[in-house]
């Protein structure tokens, strides 16, 4: 029969002793994380730091294109990236349903493992908690992250140098991680060859930010989707922002489960696409760099900032017609994170 | 009727917005998270650093001397100030199920606020998750932390300057938070009146680092209590502990229920208490200093570091027997933390 996890997995003694010795050093392997301190005692050799934390509650656990263990690790990446930072750090910490296979978890950390191997961040130290069966779904994983931060970049976050001219580029479709979740939950019975773009972003925007200064701001289209971030980054702005439907690439196969289901693909969670506005002189060159990149052979510069409507984001749309891109209320759906 | 958190208030969107204004910046009113970027830009003044994580699970929510929220504050401040850290900065990261009354979130947080206010660190980043119905127990709460190491301070973690003679502080009486959880839990039906000892001990340590450079090792005795501490210490050293157990004070009616329970006081978790190994010229010095702050009050030597038997910890018992202290095994009482 295989192991399950137990109560006493969580209780700080023998058995937690055992699981963090046997699994999460195993894979984890690190010096810091090894010398099992209360604290991770690190060097940091910039005084500019960024610091973000993330807990995944993803339903199901595995989906096609990967797992909780793989979005834990390249959201926290993803969240440190799109500051202008280089992720360097995680923390990992669980929360585990009693009687989870010993099996699910190890595919699990293994899969964090190499996620931060790719994205060059080490896991430095952890926390493991079970609770009775029934108080939680399956697992939950909290990543907290540490970068250094360029003092050059240090207003990408804010977007306070973007002006009317700059370009929105997007790193490829949308939709894809939103729609994969949906597909492989089993009560809805859908088919679909739909798989999660979720992936670390950090190495295909450090491409761009070598390529361009005029980088005014960046993020990652994840719960929310696109939309949201646009209205977010227009609101209470003297700016506006105008998008153009037709450059906003969305797969056959997503568009059709969408129409389907209702859900408009600019709403729909990704976790692996980035929105970056960039000065309308490096606009090309930044495309091109993203381009020759795996994760980024699909961009598309999808509109731009605009003097007009400041404080609103409007998508002209393949008719013709305009239409305001609002915050999304209430919940589309729900754990796809 | 209360207002509920819904599954909305997890989506990224429009409701989860209004929470974050309306809840936390409210709370935790700072500039930089109140910047609301994807990272917190932190400047931090040191090369050395110590990160650390945990999820808090603890049921219930609320206990005598405490709740979720107080927990999740002191215990990760805890976990860097052993350290011989200074912690400044936090993340908290909540997964909420969804029907949790607004009224009991936003206690747990003003809690988190207060706790985070005495112990002189700031709440810069956070996340916000809402599961359906079933799939969680009301909150778990995740903070990560940040501090800053001074290099004179830098092998506390490790404990690799402990040598024989070395003195074995304790800050007061043990077991009182295990005990207090327990009791606390409805289907026990047990009345009593034990407070946790949750709180933040980082001004403490601080006082205590004041006064002596010869503090060799601290740690806070959470899950598994004293007992799990001093196993690990020992652990495959060359050096072994020797515990006075009429040094170690337990609360009357804490011990009265652990004789109930057949609990050792020793293995019950505490959220207040750390551990303090000291160079014996300096432990009266130590003692003096921490007796004098509120938390400290009740503190003892309760032993010392032997040449006798390497790798493992000894109590001597009131008749004048010795046992061995051992790791827990299995799960003595779950969800204290």
């Amino acid at each position: 029969m295989d192991k399950q996890i137990l109560l006493g997995h969580g209780s700080g003694g023998k058995l937690s002793h055992d699981l963090i010795i046997e699994l999460f050093f195993k894979y984890f392997n690190n010096p810091t994380l090894n010398s099992q301190t209360d604290s991770a005692l690190l060097k940091i050799e910039s005084e500019n730091i960024a610091f973000t934390t993330d807990s995944y509650v993803v339903d199901p656990v595995f989906f096609p294109g990967g797992d909780i263990g793989k979005l834990a690790v390249a959201g926290t990446v993803n969240d440190i990236a799109v500051s202008g930072a280089k992720p360097l750090f995680l923390s990992a910490s669980f929360i585990i349903e009693e009687g989870l296979p010993l099996s699910d978890l190890t595919i699990i950390v293994k899969s964090m493992a190499e996620e931060a191997k790719k994205a060059g961040v080490i896991i430095v130290t952890g926390d493991t908690k079970v609770v009775n069966k029934g108080k939680c779904d399956k697992i939950f994983i909290n990543t907290s992250g540490i970068g250094i931060l360029n003092k050059k970049h240090k207003n990408i976050s804010s977007g306070k140098n973007i002006k009317p001219g700059d370009k929105i580029i997007i790193n490829g479709t949308i939709g894809d991680h939103g729609i994969a979740i949906l597909s492989a939950r089993n009560e809805l019975n859908i088919k679909s060859n739909i798989v999660s773009d979720c992936a670390c972003l950090n190495n295909l925007i450090e491409k761009a930010l070598g390529v361009s200064s005029e980088i005014k701001f960046m993020r990652d289209a994840t719960r929310g989707g696109v939309a949201t971030i646009l209205s977010e980054l227009s609101e209470n702005k003297n700016f506006g922002i105008q998008i153009e439907e037709s450059s906003v690439k969305v797969k056959e196969e997503v568009r059709g489960m969408c129409e389907i289901l209702g859900f408009d693909p600019l709403y729909v969670a990704n976790e692996g696409k980035v929105l970056i506005v960039v000065g309308s002189k490096d606009a090309e060159r930044v495309l091109k760099v993203l381009k020759q990149d795996e994760l980024g052979k699909d961009s598309t510069i999808i509109g731009e900032i605009v003097d007009e409507h400041p404080g609103k984001s409007w998508i002209t749309t393949g008719i013709g017609g305009k239409r305001i891109i609002d915050m999304l209320t209430g919940e589309q759906l729900p754990r796809i994170c």
